[in-house]
């Protein structure tokens, strides 16, 4: 389904407004049950659709109305058509706030259709669910607009990885755990020792061929920006395997096996001692597992991580409002590279020709670390989810609760129930529902 | 003193800044002392400033820092210039979401100024203050971003002035009964009996020439539209008169004397039962009140009823997001008038080229009546101030309080002490101190 929502909701500039796409599921529900609304994020909302099961699951005990509403700017909720990604201007208002107030126009609009209700605030309770980018909003949306939800659950949401909160050597430490914990021998040590290698071998043209044949690139390798580019390519894959570590066989990010960090830290394991050759074969094979596991890839290219998620419009974001502070270090197993504000903005303006906003913008606008004056939001976060380090991890009040899932990727208390499940998140949706029901004053 | 803050805070189209005006009063600040804010509404911040001795009166008690922040587009702070007011695209950015940015702009700013500190929320708190307009926007600063206040004092605040949740009647049914209480004898009808009169003496240009005299305005009534100006201009003075009608002399729309609603209806009572000449006159000698009090007033002019207010940006802010229905019947004491959307919504296109918002927009993004999710707020109304019958009128929690000021005007009790102060508004303002004490934690 589609609703007009204002491209502006915060100036008067012009009376544009634009199509925003929402999926509704009324298979559930039943007069009288409350609306379950996923908080789209950075993709097309089908893929979050066929990724959070969990709603599914429980709709039936709430005799609830699914709905799943895009965010402007992904999928086809793009405010000016083909030509939303040519001009900074067409780009302008993706941001946060605007992204909420489409939510809460899509609840007064539901409100009206299915109840004919608008100012019954109560009555017609509507929850908040969402992972990740879409956690952070859904927990917004319930500190922000208390009156249009009555809860959040907000899966997986790093509402604190922004400057001064969350120190930036965390997210890729995280990750380092994540392969020392799941992978075979040293996989995280062995990981960390192929980046001179890589660096070393695509000093020459020579080596550059090599390396292009040997892991399949689509494209030759070219000058030393294509290096740093198959550099970040390599860190990318590195963080979406432990993001998308779940125990069981998935299609999110791509198509996965069953705990792919161990799978590839497997393949990674079957080079020789002091052949670098061999390693960066192994690795190859190793790779596969994330970029090829279906066998049907033809080729790679190291500009795409995900065909699925709007890449290119989330980068506008952490490079405008969302900017995320990462570095690494020694002691994890990733290249080193510093934190550089400047450096980082420049970059990005470069890219979109607009500067980033105030760095503290998301600070000031949802309030940083203290939760205290905003209720009913349960976080949930897997403690094997790089994105953890930027969560919310202990009870903040009665009505902020912390769940932790020790064993946990990427909101993957958000997926249907599986037998593969473990314990922590088997409870960790028992949590969700309780809350749900406290929330509903269901007994 | 001056900041510099964004034009658009929700949206990225480009990155141009303006100055926002803010006055700081230090000499009773001590540090460790909290900062009063008073979130500036509908006119130049000197006058507000100049009507709110309630700040400097308890400001020794808190060793407070006090600080007045004039509204976007009010006084000296119009992001265009000379050139603001001249097309609708410079206006576009005056709406209450920006306007709150601002303050929170602000108070990152004077937190890094004073205190050299960003993130710490709590250690230097801010507690805002507002009147009407003003304290609408403390209530909603406090609702919307709680991490940059800690509490706010709203006084004569008409939060629930929007359509569906209050009578469009109740705002000139109140002023009918503070001229009905103050009034001597049958004010209220004596002034519902002259509309009737006046649109009959118009119809002749022998009788708008003799009315334009008696009343001695500045230019003639030429056309029945200047007739409607007429009624509009007279309206707006009783309401006013209202508003203000304080227990001693006052400047604050315009020099008045003490109870300007007593002294109004002793003069129109002047008049022969009978003479509609002499009723009229009564009528012009009784206007003198409000519009010559000091006896420098050369003539008048129907188009302005305070020099003060930025009578064009309210208007605009009126028409655009905060539409407060009104209409009157034959109750009260006003010429009947019905409240119709559509007319006010064309006449608003007319006069500024913009169609207003959503009507529920305000609803929508300040929760309407519901404010049980939110803390921290005084809601005081002078019961005999038209505009009470928008407020919070009941306590609504243990930390959102009404403080109701039976015999007071218009944000009374931010006024200083005064000999003439009644017991109600004394009262209250010891409540406004129990509650920042409580906020601050302090016995």
């Amino acid at each position: 389904m589609y609703i007009e929502v204002p491209l502006d909701h915060f100036s008067l500039k012009n009376n544009e407004t634009f199509k925003l796409r929402y999926l509704l599921y009324r298979q559930f529900h039943i007069k009288g049950g409350p609306i379950f609304l996923y908080t789209g994020n950075e993709g097309d909302i089908m893929m979050f659709a066929q990724n959070t099961d969990f709603l599914f699951d429980i709709a039936p005990v709430f005799n609830a109305l699914i709905v799943f509403a895009e965010h402007r700017y992904y999928g086809e909720s793009v405010p000016f058509g083909n030509r939303t990604f040519t001009k900074p201007e067409y780009l302008a208002y993706l941001t946060t706030a605007q992204a909420l107030a489409d939510f809460v126009y899509l609840i007064e609009e539901l409100r009206h259709t299915f109840f004919g209700t608008m100012i019954s605030f109560d009555t017609y309770p509507f929850v908040a669910f969402g992972g990740s980018y879409g956690g952070m909003l859904s927990a917004w949306l319930r500190m922000k607009y208390p009156n249009s939800v009555i809860g959040a659950i907000a899966s997986s949401a790093p509402i604190w990885f922004f400057e001064g909160l969350t120190p930036c050597d965390k997210f890729y430490e995280t990750i380092t755990t994540v392969f020392a914990h799941y992978g075979t021998e040293h996989c995280n040590t062995t990981i960390k020792s192929t980046w001179d290698v890589i660096r070393n071998v695509t000093k020459t043209e020579e080596g550059r061929k090599l390396l292009s044949t040997i892991w399949n690139f689509c494209n030759g390798l070219e000058t030393s920006n294509d290096v740093d580019k198959l550099v970040d390519w390599l860190s990318n894959i590195y963080v979406n395997l432990a993001m998308v570590n779940y125990p069981y066989p998935t299609n999110f990010l791509t198509q996965l096996p069953a705990y792919p960090v161990k799978i590839f830290c497997d393949k990674l394991n079957s080079f020789k001692v002091d052949d670098n050759k061999t390693l960066l074969e192994a690795l190859g094979k190793a790779l596969e597992v994330y970029t090829n596991y279906t066998g049907k890839t033809k080729c790679n290219n190291v500009n795409i991580t995900s065909e699925d998620l709007g890449e290119f419009a989330w980068d506008y974001q952490a490079c405008t409002e969302l900017i995320m502070p990462m570095c690494s270090t020694e002691n994890d197993m990733f290249e080193t590279t510093a934190w550089d504000f400047k450096n980082y903005s420049d970059e990005c303006f470069r890219k979109f020709g607009v500067k980033s906003s105030n760095r503290h913008w998301p600070i000031l606008q949802y309030g940083g670390t203290n939760l205290k004056y905003f209720s009913n939001i349960v976080f949930s976060n897997g403690l094997m989810d790089p994105w953890s380090c930027g969560g919310v991890l202990r009870n903040v009040s009665s009505t902020i609760w912390a769940v932790n899932i020790t064993d946990g990727a990427h909101h993957v208390d958000l997926r249907g129930a599986d037998p593969a499940d473990t314990n922590y998140v088997v409870e960790a949706r028992k949590m969700h529902v309780k809350a749900i029901k406290k929330w509903l004053d269901i007994t």
